[in-house]
């Protein structure tokens, strides 16, 4: 049998899988209506700030076609992106007492609860895929398409850690970076002293795991080192939703464009995640992020480094 | 009329008032009754791996002489400490849920509620200056007997945020730093999100403002800058108590060492604030203190530079 031809140069640097959706979001001060969001839309597009990205996931027929051309203003490659006969997936969520607690008001999965994400030919060979949080079934799907990614990254939520546990530490298993938040590093692993919750999720497999901490930060850690960094500061939050996502996404398409996955590489990367999901809550949906210039980024990656220097 | 000589070399360098307490304090797995206590406690022996640091506070004629020794021990000058008639203070807390939250079971003032500083004649020209945590008043009173200090530092709480707000700003107004917790920050002034917090913090007078936010680490600000760092991250915490009085000393001490205080400085000593806290929650009262050496404090910083290094 012939080994089957490695495209010479794939179509997309990063490929990411995730959910659309279509947000309903109630802030303190603030609402919003149908309005754009899911993991996969906010990774994308602060992805698209560094890299090429592709994106794979599952729209009904009423996904408006605003929507869709917003991805393509991003310059997201919608190849792997289905339109199936049905509703597009919803949700809707409050923030309560000065945005700390974000409580779902309802969730109709519609044509998401059927996904099967089928990777384009064109990004199977793509050197970095993230896997946002949709089931690990559907996660060790996509992985069983792709051929010798150079860094995988997975997120995963509550949901899958207390009804898939097993197939939730198959796939942890096979990335490179696992990247989840403070309480759920706890819930996945029993423990609550973030350090030790991080060496036994690292004892599954993956060489890198996050922690995230929301307005607090996040923490990377490997077998050998840890790295601390403090969220970027903002004097005003309009809409916390896809904050993760964004700066997952952010961090992967910065990490691509370096072309290495040193650990090194990997700190610089978590600053520009930090810094585009900085932008992102400064306003709801991809609002934020639709306007902002690649030369925003950089200057206020500048900023934030005089903010860490010791 | 002539002017008081000023001291040729100061008896200490760095001065600090607050309380002295015996505490019974209670975890999710360990209890200690009368262990030595109090923010000048704490703050002091913080300070006096850096430092020659002189303790003003009152105790009761039963304050254990073990305790006394414990403070000369760490080479604490005690010619400001009042042995007064009558008994200690004394608190009592529970720390519930994982150590987040701090419950105080009771708080008998005895001594403390009758406490006039008075700095001896040669504290008063220490160059370095801690306020911790007593009424406004008792702060203003010592303020008043100190001469041309090179830098002051604050920190106050909430029970004289609600009693004495106008003597607390007039107190702010008249030091070079201040620093209290994050739901502090927020209670003074009105602001949710600290970075308009600590601006109106900064209105009031003092060049600095530290904001901390225990494990999440802290914050500098100053009206042209930000400085973001972490907390040194910790295996397993046995008692919290301190870490806040524990931080700014070993802060002040390890300033008072450089012998400058520019903002580079003030960002190192936070480094080694941070560090010391560090090693104190790691057992009740000043135990884990008490064995400290300071090799071990400059490896450790070492260790924390590392995982800050973007």
């Amino acid at each position: 049998m012939m080994a089957r031809p490695r495209a010479k140069k794939p179509a997309v640097d990063v490929a990411i899988v995730g959910s659309i959706g279509i947000d309903t979001v109630e802030t303190p001060t603030d609402r919003r209506e149908h309005i754009l969001g899911g993991s996969a839309s906010y990774a994308c597009a602060a992805a698209s700030f560094f890299s090429r990205v592709g994106m794979v996931g599952v729209v009904g027929t009423d996904f408006p076609a605003a929507y869709l051309k917003l991805y393509k203003r991003f310059g997201i490659d919608t190849e792997g992106l289905q339109v199936r006969p049905g509703e597009t997936f919803r949700w809707s969520g409050v923030y309560e007492s000065n945005m700390d607690n974000r409580r779902t008001i309802s969730t109709e999965l519609n044509v998401f609860a059927s996904f099967s994400p089928e990777l384009p030919e064109g990004y199977r060979d793509a050197p970095y895929l993230f896997l946002a949080n949709i089931s690990p079934s559907l996660q060790l799907h996509v992985l069983d398409q792709v051929r010798r990614p150079r860094f995988v990254m997975l997120d995963t939520m509550d949901l899958w850690i207390n009804t898939a546990r097993d197939e939730l530490h198959t796939v942890i298993g096979r990335v490179d970076l696992l990247t989840l938040n403070e309480s759920e590093a706890r819930h996945l692993t029993g423990r609550h002293a973030l350090m030790q919750a991080a060496r036994r999720l690292l004892e599954l497999g993956p060489k890198y795991v996050i922690i995230k901490k929301g307005e607090h930060g996040s923490m990377l850690f490997s077998r050998r080192s840890i790295f601390l960094m403090p969220a970027y500061l903002l004097e005003d939050v309009r809409d916390p939703t896809g904050a993760g996502d964004t700066f997952a996404g952010g961090f992967l398409g910065a990490l691509a464009r370096m072309g290495t996955v040193s650990e090194s590489a990997i700190r610089r990367a978590m600053l520009y995640g930090s810094v585009v999901a900085s932008f992102g809550v400064e306003d709801f949906s991809l609002d934020r992020l639709a306007k902002l210039k690649r030369p925003q980024i950089e200057q206020r990656v500048r900023l934030f480094r005089r903010m860490l220097a010791g």
